[in-house]
């Protein structure tokens, strides 16, 4: 993994964005704690398996780390701060934007959970909802913007939101030595394209997707982000319809591979981190585990393995038998 | 504090016996992460609140750390292990067992939650379901240990089980530095115990009870642990019906006062932890929050708080609006 390689663009986002992303939000966002697991984790998941607590972050997601790093980079007026969303980085604007000071409004699709979309609201945003997928609502809040003249926030695809999220990267360097690999779940590759972004190449970072939403997949393979297919349990965190150009120039240099999961999958690992860790995490969140109880990515016995557990987003209830 | 006041006994646990428990279980249990919320947190609570996340423990509860100290610190033949418990003793004592590889059995009363009944089950232990609260299967259960020869595992009353749930302090010594008071849930006393016989005084140890379950104040209030009434939403983690005779005499010494808190105020408590740090907390795990919301522990300041959240074992359905 070439940093300059010929021909090569430099990264859009480096190592310093994030830790001048890092300064801009202390204090306003948690650092989230490590979990040990050991060897033979979970049933019996090779490698040393250690889980990074973002779904202890404010507003139950990672969400809120670019969010407040893209607020408090820009000017905000009394129009406010504008967003479209799947539901958490609908939060995490709502929450930066309240602590701030600062008029919301935010573009939801009609497929997101209702519990995101009342959290939303109960941290005093505006909220339209738009019949569809994110994509849907992407297209109504950019109209909107143009007319309202709020700062208008990208989910995944601006430098400033990309470097928020690195900062769990940053966190993590200091927090688990020697790290091998980061396992992180992909929608539009805002969360992925800022820890890559922060590891360079000097650790493993393996990206992972359901099935059902396969952007990165997908631009690896045609070289470029293009449009897919989304669907399926996770939809409505990881359901972005195409990666954004900033995670891709980061993702192609810097990212080992893609695990791809089932549904399935999915609910077996939520269920199995209900049950033996007592964290209850939302399908997105949960693909990470998904990929290593699946075998999606299956690592070396002594790897030092960091799954990414990055939402929590869901109805509790869900896990009941 | 002093240690050796004229006419008193050494404490029955030190500082020693928390060390040598900490070796004896290392690799059996997790060291489970502190999550730092700053000042102000969970609406305005003062001082800096630090969580001990100790519910992300081996079967969602501290107890693993006693169960294992005990088990590793004797001699089990065929007869294996013998137990009663409100259940989260008896998960950590089915755990431990299962992975020591010894038989057990567990008396449970039938005013124990159905999914911590099941759980014990599911680790492989013989269950015995006593009607009642915890004291009436602690008797049936000694009967039948005489029969068994069977070892016989005290909940809160063994110096290797309170001095085992010490090293959740011992861990956060060298996790938070700079520690004023722990706020932690009192039942039987080996949490509390071995808590505080690790801090010795040196920090301030608060103890946090259901007014339904009051067997610390009560305890103190006699000069020694007497007979309460027990109940409400946490009497299957907290009602044993006296303190025991160990952590009495560590508590006397080294609990600087204890905070009563009602079942409403543990049910806010319960709710705020799941809406703004998505974790879902049993109601006795949820008392030293109750404590901080409700006022009856009202910290300084500057007072740097270390909130114990000591367990998971109830249905996250519960949480659903």
């Amino acid at each position: 993994m070439d940093l300059l390689a010929p021909g090569m663009e430099p990264p859009p986002i480096t190592r310093f964005d994030v830790e001048t992303a890092a300064e801009r939000i202390l204090g306003r966002v948690r650092r989230t704690p490590v979990l040990d697991l050991g060897p033979f984790s979970l049933g019996g998941i090779p490698g040393e398996l250690v889980l990074k607590l973002e779904l202890l972050q404010h507003t139950g997601s990672f969400k809120p780390r670019g969010a407040f790093n893209r607020t408090l980079s820009a000017e905000v007026d009394d129009a406010g701060v504008i967003a479209a969303s799947g539901g958490n980085f609908g939060l995490g604007v709502a929450f930066a934007a309240r602590e701030l000071g600062h008029r919301a409004e935010v573009f939801v699709p009609s497929t997101s959970p209702k519990m995101k979309i009342d959290r939303i609201r109960a941290y005093g945003a505006e909220v339209r909802v738009v019949p569809g997928y994110y994509a849907d609502a992407l297209e109504a809040c950019e109209e909107r913007a143009l007319h309202t003249g709020a700062l208008f926030m990208h989910a995944y695809d601006q430098p400033e939101v990309v470097a928020g999220q690195g900062t769990i990267a940053l966190e993590l360097s200091d927090q688990v030595p020697a790290i091998d690999t980061v396992l992180v779940a992909v929608g539009g590759g805002g969360l992925i394209g800022g820890i890559a972004a922060w590891f360079a190449g000097e650790v493993r970072v393996v990206g992972v997707e359901p099935a059902l939403c396969p952007t990165l997949t997908a631009a690896l393979e045609a070289g470029r982000p293009v449009d897919v297919q989304v669907g399926g349990i996770a939809a409505d965190a990881l359901g972005a319809r195409r990666l954004g150009d900033i995670p891709f120039e980061i993702c192609r240099r810097f990212v080992d591979r893609v695990a791809l999961v089932s549904d399935d999958a999915i609910e077996v690992a939520r269920r199995r981190l209900w049950d033996e860790i007592h964290l209850v995490v939302e399908p997105g969140a949960a693909a990470p585990i998904a990929a290593l109880l699946s075998g999606a990515y299956d690592p070396e016995p002594d790897e030092r393995v960091v799954a990414l557990v990055s939402g929590a987003n869901t109805d509790p209830g869900s896990l009941i038998d």
